[in-house]
């Protein structure tokens, strides 16, 4: 057993038609409901913003990508300078990864599109090397090698002092076989157990940890997987690796996660943060997701909108030009409260880091909006109603 | 005679050691006090940040310029949009340059080196012609021709609606002879007289139009154009062109500049933002200044402070790594208040955004501040000596 004693996962209600539940997660930095999104300081950091604008646009937590901060600035100095909240400034829920997606993603030389099913190869391969120890990876800064184990994964995620924390696991590209696939996830299994008795031995109930669930798109790996890590005493689940080439292979594989998780605990899925698949990984029972999308998408111009194609509009477009109105009509955010697409438009254009700005602060809103649309929608027992709305289904 | 309803300039009290003045200054949409310091929202935004920003460092005065603006997105498309105020949503006083400043800056090949008296010729020539007319140049958009006259150069700040709007004068390098000099500030003398026309011709009250000293380093031709400018019903003064080599000449052409202007009106010297100009130049009368130095020196790294080398820190220097002090310990800005150093220094070795955020936030307080402590000097009589403190004469 492990204990967190600054930690809870409430679920306060069950829709009655799919498997969409409300929650309440206590963290030692504060408590928020669930499902939510966590928003990526990859760096220590948002684009374009602070902390104060997390907190205008109503964020409830946000992560910090270990796999960065380990190659600069460094846990050592993170932990002397206070940890990552003092460092930052954000003195809410945090979360970090184990460094793991971004060593093998960046590894095989692709980031996440090779491990999301994309071919695409045009980055330098920085993974030199997987052991049963670890893996070892060149530092895309200064050349130098560095070798993460689930130990020094957990040592370094102390230092950085998040509230939740994740085991090192290995992802494996969309293309291996499922031999390949069951060795890595058998791998990853061992390296949770010693990434739970790393916890263990520093744990001083500040922390929590997350085991994650691999498997590729096989049904029977998956519940090999979910299985296993419910067997264990983590604080929450997440749901990592490859989760197949399109939206509906992602769904089912989801669906085979889902099957093996014990549903008591909090279930984060990775990397995840389309309009559409927030909607249908929460009737899944997804407590939480996070994804770099709402602000990359909003640093190449792209604004998130309820009626717009694919939930997006593009602001570069001629037609905004004289458009006085804002983003998003309904929009609260101090953007659409105060700015024109048609200055939007201009200031994109212009190559303006405040165009930037302006849309990344109106996406985060428009996601925590979301959010909370989904979480009232459950709350008032008009949750699938709701989606088929959003989703013009 | 042209009347200024809206408008008032007050000196509140005279220094009685040097030529420094306290003063207030009324426009359509507000007061302050000078000097002051005008910040430079070139392309209608100012780098990384919005008006909130500006108000947070209690910003009284912006500018933005009608060079830029003309190109993109250009005075019909501003003044359809409600003007320039409410485009950018800055309610405050505004101040819009004439365009001439950047057609000649970037005209002779060097943005605004040349004309300061360096000899940097790395950027394409852009001017084209100056005939009695106006100016021809090339857009460094698109590549259309442009001809900018003293009548469109007050029309298009019309459109743009700025409180505070110059006339259009030809910036004479630093390079060309007195011959030319003089020719030139003759033109630029007609060309006072046609904006003045041109300026009465459409005037609603809600602008006022500031006259320009040319005459390059030369002590009869700026003696001959600060008369000729006063001798107009500008509503305020402002000293333009070739300010000389290097500081010392730049305070002589200031002196040379002062003694022909009528004192009962404001003078803002265009161009200049160092510290210590800043102090000197006060002492000589001045009442406002603009600079896009704070906010590039933050982009480059740097951040202002009173007891930095040349009153700035380079963030970038390894010693700033551990450092838990902030940018500045006495600053009451948001990012001294939340902010090490030793934070902003990895920002910006990771150039993330957000560094160079944070230090934009503090150049602007700090020059506020700067501001503050002039204007408090003038009010309790000990501007000289709280000036020497400063410059450490």
């Amino acid at each position: 057993m492990v204990e967190y004693p600054g930690f809870n996962f409430d679920i306060v209600k069950k829709d009655s038609q799919t498997n969409a539940r409300l929650g309440y997660l206590t963290t030692p930095h504060g408590s928020f409901e669930t499902p939510n999104f966590i928003f990526c300081a990859t760096r220590a950091a948002i684009k374009c913003g602070g902390p104060e604008d997390l907190k205008a646009v109503q964020t409830d937590i946000i992560l910090s990508n270990t796999y960065h901060l380990l190659l600069r600035p460094g846990p050592d100095l993170v932990e002397k300078m206070g940890g990552l909240h003092k460092f930052m400034n954000w003195d809410g829920p945090m979360l970090t990864d184990s460094g793991g997606f971004q060593i093998f993603s960046l590894g095989h030389g692709s980031v996440a599109e090779e491990i999301k099913g994309k071919n695409k190869t045009n980055t330098v391969k920085t993974l030199r090397k997987i052991t049963e120890k670890g893996a070892t990876f060149k530092s895309y800064i200064d050349g130098r090698m560095h070798t993460l184990t689930p130990e020094s994964s957990i040592d370094v995620q102390r230092k950085l002092g998040a509230d939740i924390i994740l085991v090192l696991d290995e992802c494996t590209p969309f293309h291996v076989d499922k031999r390949y696939t069951e060795r890595s996830m058998e791998l990853s299994h061992r390296w949770a157990d010693r990434s739970l008795e790393e916890f263990k031995r520093g744990h001083n109930g500040k922390q929590s940890l997350y085991g994650i669930v691999q498997g590729g798109v096989y049904e029977d790996l998956r519940l090999r997987a979910s299985e296993f890590i419910s067997s264990r005493p983590f604080f929450g689940h997440a749901i990592g690796g490859s989760l197949g080439a399109d939206k509906q292979q992602m769904y089912e594989v989801v669906d085979f996660a889902m099957a093996g998780l014990s549903k008591d605990r909090p279930i984060h899925l990775l990397g995840i943060g389309g309009i559409d698949d927030i909607w249908e990984n929460v009737a899944k029972g997804i407590d939480t997701f996070d994804c770099v999308s709402p602000t990359r998408l909003a640093r190449h111009g792209w604004a998130l909108h309820r009626t717009g194609k694919k939930f997006k509009l593009n602001i570069h477009n001629a037609s905004n030009r004289e458009d006085e109105r804002p983003l998003e009509e309904e929009c609260d955010c101090s953007t659409c409260q105060n700015y024109t697409r048609a200055y939007i438009h201009y200031l994109i254009k212009a190559k303006e880091i405040q165009g930037m700005r302006l849309i990344v602060i109106h996406n985060m809103r428009f996601m925590m909006r979301l959010l909370s649309t989904i979480r009232t929608a459950i709350k008032e027992d008009r949750f699938l109603e709701t989606k088929k709305a959003w989703l013009q289904e």
